[in-house]
Formats: C-alpha cells, structure tokens, sequence
C-alpha cells in the first residue's frame, strides 16, 4: 500500500493555486481536489492556506442505495438551488474501486445539463489514493469547495455501508433518499439511515408502493430514539427526474439550517465533523509512517506471523507502535 | 467516544472460555464474539490463547445490496454446506447503527430453521463499541470461530459501502450476490462489486430481469481488469428460497478453494487479511491512546480550533500525535 503517486508530477505552487481557486478559478479547485484525492505531499500547505477561510458554507449529505435516484435527485437540487441564485459544488464521493477502478463515465456525464455554468462544479471523487479513506478526503474536499466559495456544498455518496453514512451524517444537513421497491422498512433500518437523517426523501414518488415505504418510514422513525425537543426530520416526496417536490426539498433544507444555527446543533456537528477529520489524517499519517517501516516492525512480516497463528493480533500492533513510536509505551498491555 | 462498557462486568476467566469454546460449547463461543463485539479488555488475552488454533477454516464473505436476498440465500447456503456434513459459523456484519440501534431483529430470527443443530452458530454483529471498527472487529470474530472449529465460516455483509466490501474482499472467497430490479450494472459496478467477487450469485433467477442482469453482470466482467490466467469468476443463478441452485454455489466454493490454495491466493489473501486487522487494532489502540489524552493534546480542543479554521487539521494532528508519542516526532511535517 504505498503512497499513491499524483497523476503529473510537477512543481506545484501551492499559494498560486490556492489564490486561484479563492478567485473562482474552476481548473485551481479541481487541481486542490486532486491533491486531496491522492494525499498529496503538498495537501498539509494547501489545507493550511484553505483554512482560515472556512465554515461559511453551508455542507449538505446526500445518501441512500444505489438505485433511488441520487444522481437525478442532486441534479434536480443544483438546478432549484442556481435558481435560487446560490453556487453549488458536488462531490460525488465514490467508494468503489479500493481494488482498482476509478469514478465511472455515468458520473461524470450526468450532471452535464450543468455544464457551461460557472456557479456549479461537480467532481466525482474516489478515495482510492487516500490512506485515510473516505473519513480524510471528504472532509478535505469540503474545505476546499467551501474556501473557495461555493455556497452550498453537496456531499453525495453511494452506497449506504457504514463509512458512506458516517460521511453524509457529518454534513450539515444530511438527506436520506429512499425510493419504492429498493426493500422494505427493516433493510432500509439495516443501512443505519433512521439516526442519520434531517430529511427524508421519498423518491419516484408516483411508483407503486410510494405511499407504504413513506408510511413504513414515518413509523419507523416516530419510533426511533431521539433526544425530546430536537428536529423531527420530515419525510418529503419527489418525483426528481420531473422536478416535482424539489422545492420542498430546498425549504426543509433550509428550515433546518436555520434550526441547526440557533439550537447549537449546527456548532455540534461541525465540531464532530472536525474530530473525525483530525482522526481520519491522523490515521493516515500512521499508517504512512508504519508502510515505511523496515526490520522487526514491517508490517508484511507481522502480518505473515499472525496468518500462521504464529503471533497474537494484540502483540503484532505493539511491535508496529513501538517501532512507529520510537521509544514509546507498549500499546495497551494489560 | 470512550470505551463501551461490556453488557455485564463479572470476572471472566479467558483460559477457561477458550478451553470450553474449544471444546464446542456454544454459550463459550458467543461470550468471546461478545468480547470482540465490545472491544472488551479480556479481548488480548483472548485473541492470544486463541492465535495458534486459527486458520483451518474455509472463510466466506457474502455481500450484496439491501433486497439481494442475502439472508434467504445465506439460510440455503448453511441447509446445503449441513447436508454435506459440515460445520458452519455465521457472522452477519451489520454496519448499521454506529448512531445508536444494534442488530435488528430480522436477522437475529431469520435462521430460525436452523436452531437445534449445535453445527450452526449464527451471530448477528455491529461494531458500535469497537474502536477499529468493522474491519478489526470482524477477523477476530473469524477468528473466535475458525478457533472453535467450525468448517466453514460464512461472513455476511449487510450493505454495500466500501469498508462492508473490503471486509467482504478479504475473505478466502467471496460471493457477491444480485438480483434483478435492484439497479442496472453501473449501478452494482459503483460499489465495487466487480473486482472483489470470486463468485457472482444472480438469486430470484425466475424473476423478470434476470436474464439482462447475468448477460450484463458478464459483460462488465469481462471487462473487468484481471491478471492473466488467474481465477474467472463464474456467474451463476439461484432461487435461493427453493433452494434451486445452490448445490452448484457450494461445488463453485469447493472449485474456488481449490484453485485458491493450489496458486497461492489463498496465502496471498490471509496475509492481506492479517495485516489488515493488524492495522485496524493498531488504530484501535490509537484512538484509545489519544481518546483519554488531556491538556494541550486534547481531542475536542483540537477539534474546535479546526472547526473554527484557527488551526489546519494537519496541525493539530501534529500535537495530537506528539501528545500520543510521548517524545516521538512531529508527525511528516515535509
């Protein structure tokens, strides 16, 4: 597993850069984006310059399975929120292809009745170069659509495994998209979404079975376990791909935007979303630093003694944090 | 974040539950998942007199999206690998509620025809109280149960995100299970299905759709990058709720298994799966480290100052590191 290499290799000035994007340059952000998206060595100065201009945006998670329609459903938002006259930057976070891959052509090309407009960018991102996964690189990515200045950022992933909906549950506002015939209450139960969402989107709502996943839903999350007097997520329906219900959409958004600020859960989830940022580059950094280990600490070595049952999983990682810690503790012997 | 507490807080005399989980007895083995599951302080002890009776099963992952049918095929999977006379574990990963739920019912009663036959052990897991997540708790439940001899340990993830795909990936074979209606192949491509599967499984073959799914499940294959004369995955079909199929499922297990130990790709995949988990107990033990550090190092300070933009995250990833080193050095400031 060893650091990812950028795609060009070339001096990069990273001020420059980042004064480009500030100034809307579309090529400058993409350029950050790839920084991220790789773990690039010049990420600690690009991230250090983007920070200080942080935290105006307002950061939106979209999630649900594959199949419900997000990609229609975060074009038919874009096209609500331009009109509203903000600007919108979507990261498409794609977790496939940790094996090989890479963002797939429909990405790429379904947000082209967007293209020309200077007010949207879209980025299909994978993690795949990141060695602190989705947890590190959308958080990084965030930032640097939010210094540069887009207004809303659109955090949509696929996929409904655990680290997708962690991801869209640090956004601001989270929206969960369901739609008919993608299985019933309990396996939508199963992807953990019911504790995830601000919003609720029930889309194809003019398929069969809208009106019984939308009731299924209200009860399930009337039974869910939420701290009294907080946000009772509403639960929307949309026909995306006619634009119907998407100004609701935007409404509840920013209903709960405005309830986020003066409740204090807004300050919350930013700071929530910060820890994890910090654990999530932290881990990568150790891992980095454990990938360059030679002698008893290498990890292919460690990891052949506990295949054959030779060493224990507990003691293998005290070999790999002494080493990585130089003369530090034993890990948590006990 | 602080560490979970075990359900119930008794002395428990590890030497002891290993010997009777060794020894088949079921309560001893679901005390030691339990262990795994809760991150427990025993868990060292456990893992270390468990180690050197490891590695005898035959660990299959089983993933696929929510309405894939993968219980219903799990269940005919475990009837068939019984009939054949052996032994099977089943952990059912579930990713859901790292908010606050716990495994739902559904899965805890869907095996019910199988309770009785003290040659099934069926487990529903989450991993909400262990700190290195999904991907260390699950080889050490592996683990629990290759050690308590079963035959056959089948790992079934529920979701399709990245880290249920990995865990899933890092199985001796993994089976990736469709269904027609649950989206086109771009779709089943986005979660990375298509390199991490050994078999591809199209369960409800009888149902509208099936056969475009296969043809196009084939072609995206074959598209797919792989190196040469290495394993072809076939593409079969089930009704798993009639059972139809699935003896040719288990006959492309045994081939896989074969031609897996044969060339090598089994060692090559246990290893993967060794440094995998030790890399996600060494995070564990990190996040245990910096989670119960004060003053200057303190997690949510540090949070705070990046949420504000006041300090980079790379920044405070240096102090956290530093404060977790003792006198290590800063981490890769470049």
């Amino acid at each position: 597993m060893s650091r990812s290499p950028e795609p060009r290799r070339r001096v990069v000035d990273v001020p420059d850069l980042v004064a480009r994007a500030r100034a809307g340059q579309v090529r400058a952000v993409a350029r950050l984006l790839s920084l991220v998206e790789t773990d690039s060595p010049h990420l600690r100065e690009a991230m250090t310059l983007l920070a200080p201009h942080t935290g105006r945006a307002q950061v939106v998670g979209m999630t649900g399975a594959p199949g419900v329609g997000k990609s229609t459903s975060t074009s038919a938002l874009v096209s609500a929120l331009r009109a509203a006259g903000r600007t919108v930057g979507v990261l498409a976070v794609d977790p496939s292809s940790p094996f090989s891959g890479g963002a797939l052509l429909g990405d790429r090309i379904r947000m082209e009745s967007h293209t020309g407009d200077a007010g949207v960018l879209v980025r299909s991102m994978a993690s795949r170069g990141h060695l602190g996964g989705l947890s590190a690189a959308t958080p990084q990515a965030v930032r640097v659509l939010d210094a540069a200045g887009f207004d809303v950022v659109l955090v949509e992933t696929v996929g409904v495994g655990q680290s997708e909906v962690e991801v869209a549950g640090l956004a601001d506002t989270t929206v969960v998209l369901l739609a008919p015939g993608m299985g019933d209450g309990i396996q939508a139960a199963k992807a953990g979404i019911l504790e995830v969402g601000d919003l609720y989107v029930v889309n194809k709502a003019d398929a069969d079975g809208a009106g019984r996943l939308r009731r299924e839903l209200r009860g399930a999350l009337s039974m869910a376990e939420r701290e009294p007097g907080v946000w009772e997520p509403p639960v929307l329906s949309t026909v995306a791909s006619r634009g119907e219900g998407v100004a609701e959409v935007l409404a509840a958004l920013e209903e709960h935007r405005a309830w986020a600020e003066a409740s204090g859960a807004l300050a919350r989830r930013r700071l929530a979303r910060a820890r994890a940022e910090i654990e999530a580059v932290a881990v990568a950094e150790l891992r980095r630093r454990w990938t360059g280990l030679g002698g008893a600490g290498h990890l292919d070595d460690l990891a052949a003694a506990v295949a054959a049952g030779e060493q224990p999983v507990h003691a293998a990682v005290d070999v790999l944090l002494e080493a990585v810690d130089g003369a530090g503790p034993p890990a948590g012997s006990d």
